[in-house]
């Protein structure tokens, strides 16, 4: 290592130990294990932090996103926007160097990591955007798109079921612009890997298609985490891993232990570390200016880079003005104009139809005019419909199953590494819209990649149909009850089930236009007749009356599937003397954000409200007094016969409202709306 | 294969096609194809149909549950229970026949399979619990354990990380009474496992440490597959891993594609298959009477292991009167008598301690009289404290970290796998009550398995650390918002909240008495005082009033950390005039199955009731009639800097009662308990 390396490292490295004893809390083993890699692949890595969303931009992801204090450490010196007051603001609320790689917080952050296993996923569906962005757009003379994916990762991500399905479905997709490092550093937070983790990970990534390579000595052999690098971009058809075998909290006292893992240094060891350094022990977050003029050249030959790459775009433009005009316009995140014209519409005289099909509908719909949108299925395209007619797979060439351009992406059956491939594709930028498609129920295998959606407001969509009992024979293994609860109660994110087509339109409108909020559309199997009444727009507002009375007895209020059966319950009632009015409640979250008037309007004061949905009844007294639904698990038979035994038909509706009628008779009502505070 | 097995395994085969045929819906190709393999297993396993619960009979788990055409036709045949008439009754509703192998339906169906990739990690958990009872009580002269566990997974489980995960785990802990057949039929819902499936899996199982086997004719060879299962049978330190090359759909004329995956065979299909095997085409669900001689010479001889394994038993108890008594007590599933009272209960005087360091104490005291009580940790054992001081780590003993006898897990970062394991421990038998730790906002990543912990009746438990924004430092991604929620929505799952100590032990005890709910028990990092007016006993009852007063003005319910809060909040309000009730609802499950006249005098009709808790408000308005919660992601910071920031303070809490009082003043109210139907 030259002295400038040395010194740029031992930089790194201390940044990061006194970012953690500033806060008193936080992880100072793997930055001070991992700084020499870091800087090599920085070095490597083509980025302009004046211009942080460049789309030719190599990608770093920290998969082991507890060591972030690295990561802000270089943030830092390479002047991405962070500070040395940030970095001693290191974990305190609200600054700009929270506890983990939170990317909508911290400038330069491309993937929020921390829940272990993300990161290296996020980087696979990174690394496929890449690929496909690419193919579409690079001509022979012209490269728009050559950058590369680098991510490391640690023993914990490799232990995660979610890394083993990405980094399988990567070895398939052949993606050589996927470089990792595994920190083997051999602790964990129970001590030493020996105690659970003895597999040959190398073994396991050969055998998923990967190129690997080691490197003996990842804590001083600056020269072989460079030439690995370089060896690594060889590759042709495979992506990288490389064993990087490190010392956890190098240079501590207490290195190569779970003592230097997860608490500050201690104040003595932190002396000696920088002493050793050759650093003044009594000095806290030193930047040698040489590091800094050091760092800055590589960031200006970048900017030369980029510069160059801007020539190259104009002469795209120039060159190839279909292309050009659309690559600008996916760059600056704009939908083409009117493209939600092709949303298909009914009328009640269309004819009942599933919704997932209506879903297929839609895609085959809006597909053509929107070469943002890219997805695919864990394995179930012919279950969730969503591969359009004239799809072609993404898949390597020499597979003569499909090519890179491709937009229909076979996961297999991974939801988890799906979803959090998703929210990689979507973290690439130039507007992509991913959407993936499993069965309702199995969107919960994604559960940790979900709720990352919605933190680090990736606008992906999960095509989620078989979404009740009504699927029938598969049983209560397949059949969602406390999916929708689930989902509905994470913040940020929309959870449609439209009741019919306009529905289902509303819902992908709502979803394609989304910049910030991943969307789950649940969908059914069977076939649901299009609703009078219902349109885009007034779905759009994510709740809407259907069936208006004036002083109505009940409201019931419906989503998806029982809207229909509401609206016949309706009928019946109206039979027997009784004003019902139905709502139509597609997504919580949509009808959240309408005005409270507007609101008020369609859940108003003075008349009782009855849920109806065939799942847990879990937060619906948000919008009803009483709820209708199913508090227990399914049943294996024909979903037609599974909705008669739980009584969710026309009869079944229609005694409960009267019920709820008699209940509420006399009493004062108040809308549920109604907020103290 | 001799004429006997030739028509016993055509038997087999064609009971699924009639059962699919009959139910025009199922999967006949996967029964077809592994109809050999299933006749081959069962040859050489051990059981009783009349005794399916015999500790010592082999276990036969089919991750692949969608086969269960294949499953049912076994149980039948070997006299379960089942019968033609049942098999005619295939998904239908009510029958004991249902679209997947459900464990509470069907007698003989050890773990209830589906979700993809569970199986695989449920039979991880038998094994490990066969091992660790053959080590707890085997003696050199007396056997009582000596079983295997085999299963049955396709390319779909293997997709799933959860089955990389336990097999992982499986490798490290050199399970070698494990035994499972790969379904190597190269097709899947998206058709040939070439668009997502190209991994070299067998050198994937070799890197996790097993042995591997390949049977290249599955569809004919019995004599290669009898070979495979004695030859797997000497592995003395490594899980079997056999490839099975079979056809899907073998003998269909369909054969070999996905179109014999899921639907029915055509009805000339199914007859030129009859003819093939050699029977009446025009004959449905035939058994012939020699097929059913020949399988029940087996069971026969089965019997009479198990009568010899009922003298061993008796020589045990007689010879070893101390590990007799346990362990018959054990097979009766009975709890020591009086266990509870090891209990550790408190005093207000009682200094503030975690909730997580309160389970340490409570692990701490029952662990020793309780030998049925084993568990672990996802990696975070000095986090969840879930490391009893005296305990020895379940290892194999080559490798000097512990033995099989040993009670404690080293699960690994797998939360989705040790979630599997923990149902296959509990699906044993022996009474094992079994939990795994991890923090709160990871127990969503094994939402599958959770789920499947409900329907199956498995009572599980989930240490379930860090539970709220109180964890601080780590950050949104890490804290919880939706997850209550979430598992609250789930039939049949227990989810405690402990408030203080008291609170800690009764939800210890309701979680060791479950016999058929699992549990998830939330704790806290942060300190939390000692209540005045808890007990475990009333505690017991999921929700019991802490302050009680005539006429409130309001009254405050909330959960764990929010209790000690809402106390405080309650002092405050009564210095301003107002009388604040406040509840204390750990658990709403238990809460719920009290009788309502108690329910209703915890929650009366005529008071404003306020919830609190610094999560998602989710659900809660079925207990309050205003909310306080959080309904946003969380953030990084010292934990009581962020329960400021966000108001869940005294006077944050006093001051949204107030508002509620104001807001409900002079209009009628009634317990949101009250229901019209």
């Amino acid at each position: 290592m030259s002295e400038i390396d040395k010194k740029t490292v031992a930089t790194i490295r201390l940044l990061a130990v006194d970012a953690v004893d500033a806060a008193q809390s936080g992880h100072p083993g793997a930055p001070l294990g991992l700084a020499p890699a870091a800087h090599a692949v920085w070095q490597q890595m083509k980025f302009n932090p004046s211009d942080k969303k460049w789309i030719n931009r190599d990608r770093f992801v920290l998969s082991n996103g507890h060591a972030c204090a690295l990561l802000y450490a270089l943030l830092t010196l390479y002047g991405f926007g962070l500070t040395v007051d940030d970095l001693r603001q290191f974990r305190q609320l609200n600054s700009r160097t929270p506890g983990h790689p939170e990317a909508l917080d911290v400038p330069g952050v491309e993937v929020t990591t921390g829940p272990l296993g993300q990161g290296i996923a996020n980087a696979v569906g990174l690394a496929i955007a890449q690929k496909q962005f690419a193919e579409t757009y690079n001509k022979p003379d012209l490269t728009l798109s050559d950058s590369y994916v680098y991510a490391f990762l640690g023993d914990g991500c490799l232990m995660e079921g979610v890394s083993s399905e990405a980094s399988s479905l990567a070895g398939h997709l052949q993606l050589n612009n996927l470089i990792a490092f595994w920190d083997d550093n051999k602790i964990s937070i129970d001590g030493s890997t020996q105690v659970a983790f003895t597999e040959d990970v190398i073994k396991r990534y050969q055998a998923y298609g990967w190129n690997t390579l080691e490197v003996a000595n990842g804590d001083d052999d600056l020269e072989a985490i460079t030439q690995a690098i370089l060896e690594a971009k060889k590759s042709t058809n495979k992506p990288t891993l490389i064993r990087l075998v490190t010392t956890i909290g190098f240079g501590s006292l207490a290195q190569g232990t779970h003592g230097v893992h997860g608490a500050p240094l201690k104040a003595d060891d932190i002396k000696q570390l920088k002493t050793k350094f050759g650093f003044n022990p009594d000095e806290k977050f030193v930047i040698p200016l040489e590091v800094t003029e050091y760092l800055a050249k590589h960031v200006k030959a970048n900017q030369e880079v980029e510069a160059e790459w801007k020539k190259t775009l104009d002469a795209y433009v120039a060159k190839y003005p279909t292309e050009g005009a659309e690559v600008q316009r996916r760059l600056s995140g704009k939908l083409p104009e009117d493209w939600e014209k092709t949303l298909p519409s009914y009328t009640p005289a269309d004819k009942a139809v599933a919704t997932r099909k209506l879903s297929e509908l839609t895609l085959e719909a809006i597909h053509k005019n929107l070469p943002e949108l890219i997805g695919g299925s864990a394995d179930l395209t012919p279950s969730n419909l969503t591969r359009t007619t004239d799809a072609v797979d993404f898949q390597p060439p020499s597979t003569g199953l499909g090519d890179y351009s491709g937009r229909y992406i076979r996961y297999g059956v991974r939801e988890h590494g799906m979803g959090a491939i998703m929210n990689g594709i979507a973290a690439f930028g130039a507007n992509y819209k991913n959407y993936g498609g499993t069965f309702l129920n199995f969107v919960s295998y994604a559960a940790g990649a979900v709720r990352l959606s919605a933190l680090s407001h990736h606008p992906v969509t999960w095509v989620a149909t078989h979404d009740s009992i009504g699927l029938g024979e598969d049983g209560p293994t397949h059949q969602p009850i406390e999916t929708l609860a689930h989902f509905r109660a994470i913040p940020n994110l929309s959870v449609w089930r439209p009741a019919d087509g306009n529905e289902t339109s509303a819902a992908y409108k709502s979803a394609i236009e989304s910049t910030s909020t991943p969307h789950i559309i649940a969908l059914t199997r069977q076939n649901l007749p299009q609703l009078e009444g219902s349109s885009i727009e007034v779905a759009s507002k994510g709740g809407y009356t259907l069936i208006k009375h004036d002083k109505p007895d009940v409201i019931i209020v419906a989503s998806g599937s029982e809207v229909a059966i509401a609206v016949e319950a309706s009928k019946k009632l109206g039979s027997e003397g009784f004003k019902a009015g139905v709502v139509s409640l597609p997504d919580f979250l949509t009808f959240d954000k309408q005005p409270f008037d507007y609101q008020l309007s369609v859940l108003p004061d003075g008349v009782p409200i009855l849920s109806v949905e065939v799942m847990s009844t879990f937060g619906w007294s948000k919008y009803s007094h009483e709820q209708f639904g199913l508090n227990r698990f399914g049943a294996s038979g024909k979903g037609p016969e599974i909705y008669k035994f739980f009584e969710f038909t026309p009869e079944g509706v229609s005694s409960r409202a009267a019920k709820t009628i008699q209940f509420y008779k006399g009493k004062t009502i108040f809308s549920p709306l109604n907020r103290a505070f």
